[in-house]
């Protein structure tokens, strides 16, 4: 066992035993004070010394897919020399990283036609879109050379926006006066002595002095009311003389803030992955994928290569696809990395154990769109004083997203729509040119008649109805039923990989993170041959 | 009364009477729906034609102080075609706002000099370094052409230290626990009938719901226990197959939670001013009046010229100032408009109403610090994934800042201290290089022998012992005392200008609203004439 592995292990048994104080003890011990394990401390690429030095060859291995795990596959084989082709379906590379410009042109499996017109310099990121600052997948941004930016995921400025409101309520406000109302319940029944059996005096007084801070309520002779202060917002701005400023008005009574569900969207902010600060590639995120096969060499890809037959072999793995042309083409190799979609690569015709077929098909697809939406002026900068983030509302287009550069600029694209399930479905049945007009009505519910009136162009997609991919991700019903382990080991020579086999569905880090998984196996294989 | 005066006054009046309800139709009635009113909406900029079509010949107008207030002053004024002469004792424009960089020299009043070795393209706003999403001044950075981007203000992964803690906490951790807690114990509280009295039942099962999501607390069978999530975060995050993440464990006991005081800084990122997002210009806060300047034209600006004396005339004003070699000059002008810091214009010698110097003298002048520490290598972001933001202390250092630019490349300047009032007194008493090595034994306590082992080179400033500043900012004991209202109004020919006339102290929204509000006043005064 490594160092490396111990450390590894020693850390995760301690976190799982003791608080964060055993954790910092063990870690200064450790030599590592105040830092976190890197999600990747302990991935080793393969080297071309690896081969060098024991005399082998580095084998040839061909992969499905060219999306971040195909692309990162053949990356970090590359790095030891291996010889990779990846055989893309698709006219591009990418995959779900997808960033549509003027120009880009894409039918979907119903039919549908698009062509962007966004203006020169406009963009879209129609899948992944935001970077968490925990994921392998910045590490990647900083070897590749590609550069980033700061993503808004949340902003004060930005709405919630319920159906049962009389109007929008910006984040501020909202947070104002949930925060403020829990705050004064909280603490009149610490005041009551109601929590006296879970906590001391000293606790008491600690949390009523928190609480008054972090509500911004009344002090006890007062009841420790909420009653509102200028972090709901202003209606006219501090300013110079005699501009004090006027806040917004006292808040509405509880019972109505709770009842709007003002809170719905709190904890989006806390989660793992979503927390801020995130990031984002400058000028769109298919900067990653370009990246990576210039680093791959794009001699190693064929694009509209569709995968008619994978065949396991006693020494290798034959793998048959055919070209725009319908013309056919074998390729040998040592190994096949299998990074299609579940059910797309359920559908491609194997001569693997059977149970590796229903394994694949067991994964459920999600229906998932997205809706890029240029309009002529950022008048959520000038208007609304939204630079960047989210508004959030109740309502099948589920959010409006502001964009987070080009800041000043003339031009922006929001995203219209970001749905998933039945909400997704109920867009995609739709032609591209009703979604539109659909996401504009309802965003005007939003925003008011700016919404459409500064309207130029959109582009839509439906992730699952988007040919080779069809879903947005995938979910499974178990992974503890054997699918899941069995996918995630080789059939024969044949491997899988993909952010659905990871704990990191629907994120780059994990298409990363499984190329990486894939490449270490090989690679150990190899080498212990 | 002007239509847009009218909608304003009707707009403020609303907002203090009802709520957002009200607010939202009456503005959707006025037809701003949805929209807030902007900072500016009223300040109408002086126009050559208001000379033209009254045969009217633009005055002159002597602006003391080359800062935000002097330089937006001389801006506003030129639209008008105001002929501006701005005098500036220091040898460079912008006031506090003040990028350093590479080669920046300074010698403050203590005779402590300092010569920035900053690496090239390094830099450190030591004055303002955020500009709010509501501030006017991210309207003259759209108008003057100042490319802006993110500033990160909030950070998940940035830590909370306080001496009594074992060890610092990340924020993301300290909210998972103070948040979880409030939950569990409100939870408690409603569900024994505790505050039966202030809520309904359909509220209280509200309020149940909004918690157990928001807190992350059990179910009632468990006691709405907050039992730590992943939201904690992860000693070993998830992967790829088995590797579901190990979180960090469980949260220590309520009462350590609370003794550690981890929430102490949670209500930082509610104010109406510091809310996320917010922005800074590209490659330093100076761009703003290198803008400015660039738009005033640098042949009216007189760096070096050090006023001595101030003469309200019959028609006009006489300004006396020394150029470096103590030359003195006169210059005439129908208008004077000083823009010095109150403390250092009570010290010039005048002609005008002894109250006006007992006025100057009335604000109380700021001890304000910041230091800026170059460091050799980002392992903010490569070993603790940190991109930008603020870990908050209860050191004297108070804060550290992480770069909001430059992300993924080799070096970057952290904040090492940001203090006021008795803190930035300590550090202000000792020399440059024993400020930077008391910041780096505390920064320690944070992140390790890393601090310092990276550190490349620092630059500190001392606000108030910096030549004609003389402070960070100022505080009225009282604005109804009489001398604020005096300062915001003309002595003679003489106005008053800068960010300390304002309710936005300390903020360049505040010079700039100043200053609009004394361009109004001479225009307004011209145009009567």
């Amino acid at each position: 066992m490594s160092a490396e592995v111990t450390r590894r292990h020693l850390l995760r048994s301690l976190g799982a035993a003791g608080g964060a104080g055993v954790m910092f003890e063990a870690m200064r011990a450790l030599g590592v004070a105040g830092t976190a394990e890197a999600e990747t401390a302990n991935y080793q690429a393969p080297k071309r010394g690896d081969f060098i030095t024991t005399g082998r060859v580095a084998p040839r291995v061909v992969i499905l897919g060219a999306g971040v795990a195909g692309l990162a596959t053949a990356y970090e084989l590359g790095k030891a020399g291996y010889q990779c082709t990846i055989l893309e379906a698709k006219g591009r590379v990418g995959g779900r990283n997808w960033t549509v410009r003027e120009g880009t042109a894409e039918t979907d499996l119903d039919g549908h036609s698009q062509y962007s017109r966004f203006a020169p310099g406009q963009y879209f990121n129609a899948g992944p879109a935001r970077i968490a600052q925990s994921h392998v997948t910045l590490d990647y941004c900083r070897e590749l050379g590609v550069p980033v930016e700061a993503f808004v995921n949340q902003n004060a400025n930005a709405y919630v926006y319920n159906q049962n409101m009389p109007a929008p309520t910006r984040f501020r406000t909202a947070k104002a006066d949930m925060y403020g109302y829990v705050s004064e319940l909280l603490s009149k029944a610490l005041d009551q002595g109601a929590l006296d059996q879970r906590v001391s005096a000293v606790d008491k007084d600690r949390l009523l002095t928190f609480l008054s801070d972090w509500g911004a309520v009344g002090p006890k002779a007062d009841g420790y009311a909420y009653r509102g202060t200028d972090r709901r917002g202003y209606v006219v701005p501090p300013g110079a003389g005699e501009e004090a400023g006027t806040p917004l008005g006292a808040p509405d009574a509880i019972s109505d803030v709770l009842a709007r569900q003002v809170g719905r969207n709190f904890s989006f902010e806390f989660g793992y992955d979503q927390a801020m600060m995130m990031m984002q590639p400058v000028g769109g995120m298919d900067a990653i994928p370009r990246a990576l096969v210039d680093a791959v060499g794009a001699g190693n890809l064929r694009l509209g290569a569709k995968v008619t037959r994978v065949a396991d072999r006693a020494t290798g793995v034959d793998v048959v696809f055919s070209d725009r042309y319908g013309v056919e083409y074998l390729i040998q190799a040592e190994f096949c990395v299998s990074t299609l979609p579940p059910h797309v690569m359920a559908r491609v015709p194997t001569n693997l154990d059977p149970r590796v077929g229903a394994a694949l098909r067991y994964p459920v697809a999600l229906p998932v769109g997205k809706l890029g939406l240029e309009q002529r002026r950022r008048w959520w900068e000038t208007d609304l004083r939204i630079y960047g983030g989210i508004t959030a509302t109740d309502l099948d287009i589920v959010q409006i997203w502001y964009p987070s550069s080009g800041f000043h600029t003339q031009r922006g694209v929001l995203l219209g729509y970001y749905n998933v399930g039945p909400d997704a479905l109920t867009y995609s049945a739709l032609t591209p040119a009703q979604r539109i007009d659909r996401a504009l009505t309802q965003g005007e519910r939003v925003h008011g008649p700016t919404y459409r009136a500064e309207y130029a162009s959109g582009f839509s997609v439906a992730w699952h109805r988007t040919p080779h991919l069809e879903a947005g991700w995938v979910e499974w019903p178990s992974r503890t039923s054997g699918e899941y382990a069995l996918l995630n080991s080789p059939a024969g020579h044949v491997y899988f990989a993909g952010d659905w086999l990871t704990y990191e569905i629907a994120w780059q880090a994990g298409a990363f993170a499984s190329a990486r998984r894939a490449v270490t196996a090989i690679h150990q294989r190899v080498m212990a041959s």
